[in-house]
């Protein structure tokens, strides 16, 4: 029934874009909805994960032996060790205080309850639950308030930022208090969220953070460490930080590596992968250590392995019969990995449209409208649970779990001593209040281990509940992980078919291993995430042998989700129009090369260039790198015929040949409207290019004559106001890329050298100036021009990358997407046969909204 | 004492040469003993894993959409199930039979012990066990006779593979046959070796091999399925292959995916992972199904996990002081992986020593010397094992066990009743014969479980005993692997530490934790696997909270341990010369470029080249990749002055003129002496040109004058006999890379045209005809020169690989590395700024040797 629905629903509004046939794309170009077409935003840049080995490197290097790595390694894995430890004590501390708030607020609650069963006055008991969650989740709305970044569960922003995005302010340190304190009072607040979700957030700030040793947002905060200031240690800190989020967490410290493996890893770095390891076995034993020692007084030992754990699995020893699994059940958990997967799509689907219409009319308005939304949500929230347990709760005895079996009772004697009675006579409880007025841990063990039965109804209503409930609250503003919603919620519809099929069937079965496959099988269907999810899971039963059926539960689920829609992170991801690199291209997108997709929109430097021109360039673009290139002074047309492959290269040439001279003309234009009168000059003499006949025209001529050999440019001359068109346009032989920060580091700090002097005299930076100002370099609109003379003369060489990867034009999608998503890089120029930069690839070329329109137009072409 | 004797042998005999300075390495070079000198072989080639998309590819691309591309997908899906049943099925047989032949051996001999203890004919039963032992030795010796490669663990072989080296035979159908029963019968026969290596190695054949659908051992095996022709595809079976072999072995199938990643991957790749885990699963699910049906009569339960398992570690229900373990513990944990590390270099050492002089005195001589040498290990060992037992074992009392803990007894039953009373009254036991006289996995139980003691004298005897035996069968010629060995070993050391500290300290510990603890130092010690081992064990034993001591002492171990050599592993491959690329070049590396380590001697093909010419290259190189260039016709001096970065370029080039020129001479040398009349003339007409002098004249003169243009060579000119040495010197750009075996195809299938034709008449063959006789390609000797017009001219655009990714020749040694390794490269071009190939590197100009070789070069030149 509700597979059904979800089917009709989903296919109707979520159907995705993917199965589409690009013959139908074609068609349904202009059809398609307009509220689908959130394309990748261009403000996203990339980190620069590629190490760029330029001379200043090598001059670091000099002192470096093979002893000052080792000791440069050591340094790396006690940052490690301490960020481990220090995630683990977020961990305890997030977990005392939920704890506390939620045991005051369930035992004055409690109380109440049960004194006004009595007396009839649940109203009033109803006002305090109120009174609790509304104050806990005002203040957890607040703090998103304050930074709106850490509102939701941070999955998808740290999954961006492992992708290698750049998202502003997600690892900053005022972050990472609004989160971590929100959280708190969000779970104590009794929404339907997770703490597992922040945990990881979380654990990415403090990986990002400690190695620094300096804060943005307390300035207070700076030591003196110039290591490890590189987007490339940032991210490998960072990645170790999430891993040890999760096995905080779940205790679950295998699946926490595995985690930041699968969401961020291009390639296998063992050494990185070794440390992130020993992160997360840090965090968690420093979690297990303190909670052993706090809640059951064993200093010294490590029994309580994460924040979630699901209980100890296991058949009473007298019953020989009992499995926990056998092969017949396998084919109900295929069965339940379908209808999870179905369900799972049917809440991406839901929640995509309710993050849609937040949008478009709740992200709008004043921010006070989202504090009244979460308000809104809890109070609703509140009055359900209230309100379902006291009228559609159904009593149970609690006799039947204790004659059942004897000695599983002792094992869940924790298990029992969480039920509540609420609204019921003594000797018997309300089975639905002892879901919902528990902890969502508790409830969930409850699921999973008590034997005596929930009825059918209650598990029903209550999945529904959870079910719309939970989906309304993931994307309101309060930091809110959906692990462990979507597990409980997943857990009452295992213990629901684990009940027809023991009681109605008479099957002989293990309800708890349902009950997890349920779960599974749900988050599984939301979040499709495959290989982590599984050892997280086998981790979190501390039970090897439910790696298989876990395994196929998730495959199914995840199989028959996709076959609708995304994952829920991955639709959060696409709504905040982050440009997200998949794993690898579809195989049709080999129909294009590099010269389909790259920018042929080059603005160059040569080697030596002027500082009138830098910052001429600087000012007027927003580009993030920039190749150094010198002309060549060879003859054209030779090149044209007799070879195909060399014509082809001219072709593309052309191609960038003309863009330069549009974009050529843009920058002047928008340079005369600057108002430095200094700068103002540079292309006054220049005469204006009409954009296509004129530079075709140019092209033309360059192609058909023989040139004069060019004077000589370098050293000492730099594109400059003087020149004609024509020396505008001749081909470039590519050098080397700069990055936009190295150059106007170099210019705030003056390196550059005069006209009538040597190079050498240009003041030469070290390795550790460059880096300095990591991550936030200065703009080039705060530089004092007055300061500058605009005919000195900037030797770029030693500071740019002298040997990016390149490729050649011809390559096709998929090689370049290999390299560009393995290697982490940020800027992949195009170089053709000659070693002629014709064009640059960045992560905007290959997103897969790009590649599908260019292989549309590539389609219409043919 | 151990370990002070460990220290001294090692640091006199092992140390490496990695913590050596360069300097001193420069100083040293002369002087190393000859011995170490074990250089990377030239023979070995590189797997081809990089795709080649050229227009045959993408003629088959086609008819390929998205649908087609999802069945494709499907049927990898359902060949990686197959593999993982398969090698499931392969394990239940070897352990089948090993039990089989076990028992029997055990039964008979353990009557004849009892009877003869009485009777006092000891020297009979000692006779029966020689006649077993030494009889299925025998058999193994013989089997690895017919397949030298089925020797040893494979451990070594399949992590070449993985590192992307083809090791010849190691995938066969023959070797998997040999591999297979080889072990049954070594393990059967009382040697000290494990049977977990071989299953790696025999899984890696099924990978290797299922997906082919076809052998070459056995020609009959021929199904027409000509999908996976690939080295990439092969390999990613392969990977599947290996994790399923250790998911099987040890009941792992996360400990399995990562030994794959970590022995074989470079990169990431998420949908090839999520296929390993799933093979890997259905590897010791099917294990696990068999077993539990066959052993226990459970059919349809899932109870044994894997063939070596560990067994439960728990505390007895009653006992709450008892802990597995506590922070306390850890450090004696650190202590015994620094111990285990110690012991580790120790037999690695010695095993190096040993395996050193079977090189030198064995195997050259007579293959049947090593049979009697796998004869004598054989005898010695069972002599031992039967003295060992009858002299030096204690009778212990029975009692103990079971008074001290009532419930645990219950738990361990099976444990007690593997015990031996050899030599004993009643009522006691023989601790030395239950150790050796049962099959090794159960002593590891009796070493992790058995709450009775063992004597410390035994465990030292038994400790020592073994080290040295399990040291000299590892590289004994039958299969053998060195999981269990040394898990044994350490686990004895372990229980040794543990009896003192409880006995004679008085500390409460857990016992079967430092056993547990011990084998995992011991084995790191020797392995030096990291993040694998960790989680395989940690698998193994069922028990996430084991993971910090686990990972601590393995980390301490294999830190220990790689202060004094390198893990056993690792020295048998050095040995057999492999080429392996290690995790990343050391930070020194980067002070050499692409320029320094590139091969500069290049045979080159045009776009369109002449039979003739081809059959010369083909016949008189060994390369097995041909760039494909065209000439340049510019300016030489133009690019000399004026830029430094152009200026280096020409000395590449300079470089790789020269070398060209030498390689030329030579080729036209040994085309002389080649019997063919037809090719002889090839370079009959030509000047003989000295090495040095005369190529730097030739170059000198053609930097100095401007060329006036050559004639157009291309499309249906090909480098000639014809042509002056000017000619053959000019500058090449670079357009892509073929390689020899589909030179070898095109030329068999005869595709070439006519010089009066247009290429476009040459006969097209499709991608499926250019994969056809993958893995083994014919040979260029084989050509049958007379159906061959030398001519005619092929065109082999439309085969190359037109984009293979390059690089610049200032890249540094780091950059090289990390693109070559994670792309899993075969042939990487060096091009310079202008287009031309100046050299090639391949994985023999980035080993450790070959680096280390040419940074010394570096220091000597400033």
């Amino acid at each position: 029934m509700a597979c059904c629905r979800s089917c009709l629903c989903c296919q109707c509004c979520c159907r995705d874009t993917e199965t589409r046939t690009p013959e139908e794309l074609t068609i349904l170009g202009e059809t398609r909805e307009e509220e689908d077409e959130i394309l990748p935003r261009k403000d996203y840049e990339s980190l620069d994960y590629d190490r760029c080995i330029n001379e200043t490197y090598m001059d670091a290097l000099e002192g470096m032996d093979n002893k000052r790595a080792k000791k440069y390694e050591v340094v790396k894995w006690m940052l490690v060790f301490a960020i481990g430890v220090s995630i683990g004590l977020v961990g305890l501390f997030v977990d005392f205080f939920v704890r506390l708030f939620t045991q005051l607020k369930f035992s004055v609650v409690g109380n109440s309850v049960e004194e006004c069963t009595e007396k009839g006055c649940l109203a009033l008991s109803l006002l305090e639950l109120l009174a609790f969650n509304m104050t806990f989740i005002l203040i957890a709305s607040v703090l998103v308030l304050v930074e709106p970044v850490a509102a939701g569960s941070g999955i998808p922003e740290i999954k961006s930022y492992l992708n290698g995005v750049k998202v502003p302010g997600i690892v900053r340190l005022r972050t990472f208090v609004c989160k971590v304190v929100g959280v708190l009072f969000a779970v104590a607040g009794g929404l339907f969220v997770g703490k597992e979700g922040p945990m990881i957030h979380s654990g990415a700030i403090i990986g990002a953070g400690l190695p620094q040793f300096q804060s943005i947002t307390f300035k207070k905060i700076q030591f003196y460490f110039p290591y490890f200031r590189s987007d490339r240690d940032k991210r490998d800190f960072v990645s170790a930080g999430a891993a040890a989020g999760v096995a905080a967490a779940f205790g679950a410290p295998i699946g926490g590596t595995l985690f930041s493996l699968e969401e961020g890893s291009s390639f296998w770095n063992q050494a990185l992968t070794w440390k992130v390891l020993f992160c997360s076995m840090s965090a968690t034993f420093t979690l297990n250590f303190f909670r052993s020692g706090i809640n059951y007084n064993k200093w010294g030992s490590f029994q309580l392995p994460g924040l979630l754990n699901f209980g100890e699995f296991k058949c009473s020893d007298g019953d020989k019969a009992c499995h926990l699994w056998t092969v017949v059940d396998l084919a109900f958990f295929v069965l339940m990995g379908i209808v999870g997967g179905l369900l799972g799509a049917l809440f991406n689907c839901i929640n995509k449209r309710l993050a849609k219409y937040r949008m478009k009319n709740v992200h709008p308005k004043a921010r006070v409208i989202r504090v009244l939304e979460s308000l809104l949500v809890s109070m609703v929230t509140t009055v359900v649970i209230f309100v379902a347990s006291m009228t559609l709760g159904e009593c149970r005895d609690l006799s039947p779990a204790t004659t059942h079996n004897s000695t599983a009772l002792a094992v869940n004697v924790d298990v029992n001593s969480t039920i509540r009675q609420f609204f019921c006579s003594n000797k018997s409880y309300n089975d639905m209040a002892t879901l919902f007025f528990n902890p969502q841990e508790v409830a969930i063990h409850q699921l999973f281990h008590q034997d005596a039965t929930f009825s059918p109804v209650t598990l029903s209503i209550f999945f529904v509940l959870y079910f719309l409930l939970a989906c309304w609250t993931y994307g309101v503003s309060v930091p809110s992980g959906l692990f462990v919603p979507s597990l409980l919620c997943g857990a009452s519809l295992g213990r629901l078919v684990a009940n027809v099929l023991k009681t109605n069937l008479g099957m002989q079965i293990y309800p708890g291993t349902f009950a997890l496959i349920g779960a599974a099988a749900f988050l599984g269907g939301v979040v499709r995430m495959t290989i982590s999810l599984t050892v997280i899971l086998i981790e979190s039963t501390n039970e090897i042998t439910y790696g298989l059926p876990i395994m196929i539960t998730l495959m199914v689920a995840k199989w028959t989700g996709d076959f609708f829609n995304k994952g829920i992170y991955d639709i959060h991801i696409l709504l905040k129009g982050v440009p997200l690199l998949e794993w690898e291209t579809e195989v049709e997108m080999d129909k294009l090369t590099a010269s389909d997709i790259m920018d042929p929109n080059l603005t160059y430097v040569y080697p030596h260039t002027r500082v009138q021109s830098l910052v001429s360039i600087l000012r007027t673009t927003v580009y993030h790198a920039f190749p150094v290139v010198t002309e060549n002074r060879d003859n054209e047309r030779e090149f044209m015929k007799g070879n195909i492959l060399i014509s082809n290269n001219i072709r593309f040439k052309k191609m960038s040949v003309l863009t330069r001279a549009g974009e050529q003309r843009r920058r002047c234009q928008s340079m005369k409207s600057y108002p430095s009168s200094e700068l103002r000059n540079v292309c006054d003499d220049q005469v204006p290019v009409e954009p296509t006949e004129e530079g075709q025209d140019i092209l033309q001529q360059m192609l058909e004559r023989r040139h004069i050999p060019y004077p000589n440019l370098y050293p000492d001359q730099s594109p400059s106001e003087d020149w004609t068109m024509e020396e505008r346009f001749r081909p470039l032989t590519f050098h080397g890329l700069i990055l936009r920060s190295q150059l106007v580091t170099l210019l705030i700090r003056g390196v550059c050298y005069a006209e009538n002097q040597s190079s050498a005299t240009q003041p030469r930076l070290s390795y550790a100036e460059m880096t300095e100002d990591y991550p936030r370099f200065p703009d080039i609109h705060d530089l004092d021009l007055a300061l500058l003379n605009p005919r000195m003369i900037v030797d770029a060489t030693p500071y740019m990358n002298p040997s990016p990867y390149t490729v050649s034009p011809n390559t096709h999608v998929s090689q370049v997407f290999n390299l560009f998503r393995t290697m982490g890089l940020r800027h992949l120029p195009v170089v053709n046969a000659v070693g002629e930069i014709v064009g640059i690839i960045t992560r905007h070329n290959l997103t897969h909204e790009y590649l599908l329109a260019k292989l549309r137009q590539h389609y219409i072409t043919i």
